[in-house]
């Protein structure tokens, strides 16, 4: 039942998942395309309809679909902070992490901020060179489903 | 002062914490009743004014509860997602660890999420056959209190 | 790239940190101030615009503000409730804590929670006696930025 917590050193994994997502996140949030692409797989895959309704796949194509979402953004004042909870992280015998987490979006315009989706996130992450990565991402928004 | 932190394996335990509450919650949130009253112990006590004004004592009875709502839930296309943040764990002598947390409860209905409720969530953890269990469970939300 | 992760025993600093974060702003928002104050650094510093503007400077001065903001949020009825999500934690080579978090600030009153502000938290923490600290904050408000 208590999947996960089986696998030894579960307390490490936890806390570098915790730590791979907040910085993961910032970048995307603030705008830093070019890093936040660096947190994805190279052949990482993306899906989070119904922005992202078709799969983005690939490091260079997800980095520029960031950019291009970025300079959006902050043309028209926008900002989008994604806060992850209750979080499950099940490691494969692979070595490959199933993270499956809430996430409240927070969307701040002009003077105001509002909880704009409250959506789910399923990952699977993978290492490059000892480091996580993003290989896998379907973002599902309960106003959607 | 900090509290919980001298424990030895503190960390270990935080993690398997943080583990349980996000699976716990997630088959409480998508209707899972079977599998989420499992999660709580045989003689459980849940209590949560004002929907639950008087507690509901044991698994069996929680199971049932649960079920209910979850099908209540669904039949009104209503979904509602609690995401806990701020959680100390403070282990006890005998083994049980106090629990307490936020909860932003997040209600989705007809392609609006909306905070429904800020509470407060305190829980005593116990163990059975080494699995993680919600023995005593006192909700307070803020706008009640 | 995973900035932190490399220090031994991250997963055992890191679970520190979000438990001292838990208890901390539990104090700070139900009005402890005088055990909240004592979370803070003898020389801590604190700025958090627009109604810090002017920085807070040691923990006497902070302990003041905080006993004055509890009985002003008391007398009109307001609980404000502050949730860290997203929490980056950089440990320095002189074993000061950079910590990184964005915080979700809802307030409750009168029947209602709503949202009020999104905000990033920048801290440095520090250890007194072995016991983290704030040393410096400074909060910025998605709204006013």
């Amino acid at each position: 039942m208590s999947v996960g917590i089986d696998h030894p050193n579960f307390e490490k994994i936890y806390a570098e998942v915790q730590q791979f997502y907040a910085r993961h996140i910032q970048l995307m949030d603030e705008g830093r395309a070019e890093e936040a692409a660096l947190t994805f797989a190279e052949d990482a895959f993306m899906l989070s309809p119904p922005k992202i309704a078709e799969p983005i796949r690939g490091r260079a194509e997800l980095g520029a679909r960031l950019r291009e979402a970025a300079d959006t953004l902050s043309a028209e004042g926008v900002r989008y902070r994604r806060c992850h909870t209750m979080m499950t992280v099940e490691p494969q015998p692979d070595g490959r992490l199933f993270v499956r987490a809430y996430v409240q979006v927070v969307r701040t315009r002009g003077g105001e901020s509002v909880l704009h989706a409250m959506c789910v996130c399923e990952d699977v992450l993978v290492r490059e060179d000892g480091e996580l990565k993003v290989r896998e991402r379907v973002v599902t928004r309960d106003d959607c489903s």
